[in-house]
């Protein structure tokens, strides 16, 4: 165990919305200098999953994305409440999002998405053994569905079209487990 | 290009410091729906190198990241100026950080890191042709520097001891372009 080396002198709520709460620390710094820290508390678990059926397609989800005023391609993705089981939580939400529900589950990753400023912490599934249902989507939400080999998806990482944290660090490590052969895909997904 | 679904209403800042912004939005959401958005505008992006040097070593930073309460492994990173040149960006934060200077950089990714809540991006790049100068680390910063073999590195992305996401990602697109054959790294870094 590494000792922390901050020093927090105080701490003061700023603000807070259903999905992120704001504080601003007095703080030391490890050499012992007053300053500030504002610190982004997430409210959820960044969940996403890498659903791969039987002819190896995967599904991606396109939505714009209002913090960046951009539109966006993506795994499947969705907000787990912290404390619940995070495997259940990306299960609810791959059926809100694609329909799709799968017997089979794999960790890919955990990561912490910008721990110089937030918690925020992101699990990435693979999922297959794949059956179709019906979605049941956000009514807040305008998403796009699209099925491609998922040999295409991990192309438009490397081409830079994919940028979502999840997708490219999801879509990399299924890559290499891949390449390590620690994983096969259906024999009509080869690349 | 997709038209934004969003309206914006309104628009009301909340708190500020050298780092981040955070605003509400008062917004219709793409249903039509009246709603609030919180938004964490960044002031840096998220810079990070891969430098290996000649023997097919890489280098680790550790430090304790506050917002997490944790310790964490990771490659060398800090903030770009946002329109600044990122490359000349990291370049300055490598050398503060570990000493080095590169003669070969090479952009391994462009990431959106936390995409429903914030605008920050990050780069990664890969850095070779190392030469080693004194470092000039951040003095409120208590940073801790390991040479390792650049696979050890990657073996520690799999293992899910580095959870960094620029290390994270950063180290599955080097893997790949590994496996790919489009990087080859010295001889005796072969895994």
């Amino acid at each position: 165990m590494e000792p922390n080396p901050w020093k927090t002198v105080s701490t003061r709520p700023i603000y807070e919305n259903p999905w992120i709460a704001l504080r601003e620390d007095a703080v030391l710094t490890p050499s012992g200098t007053p300053g500030i820290y504002g610190v982004v508390h997430y409210k959820h678990l960044a969940l996403g999953a890498i659903p791969i059926d039987a002819e190896g397609y995967t599904y991606l989800v396109g939505q714009y994305r209002y913090p960046l005023s951009a539109y966006s391609w993506e795994i499947p993705e969705g907000g787990g409440k912290l404390g619940q089981d995070p495997l259940a939580e990306i299960q609810r939400e791959l059926l809100e999002e694609t329909g799709l529900v799968a017997a089979h589950w794999q960790l890919l990753l955990k990561m912490h998405l910008s721990n110089s400023v937030s918690d925020e912490v992101a699990y990435v599934y693979l999922a297959w053994g794949l059956e179709q249902h019906e979605a049941q989507p956000d009514p807040t939400e305008k998403l796009r569905l699209l099925r491609l080999p998922v040999w295409e998806a991990i192309e438009k990482v490397h081409a830079g079209v994919i940028t979502d944290s999840l997708s490219v660090a999801g879509f990399l490590r299924l890559e290499c487990l891949l390449h390590r052969k620690a994983l096969t895909l259906p024999p009509n997904a080869a690349p």
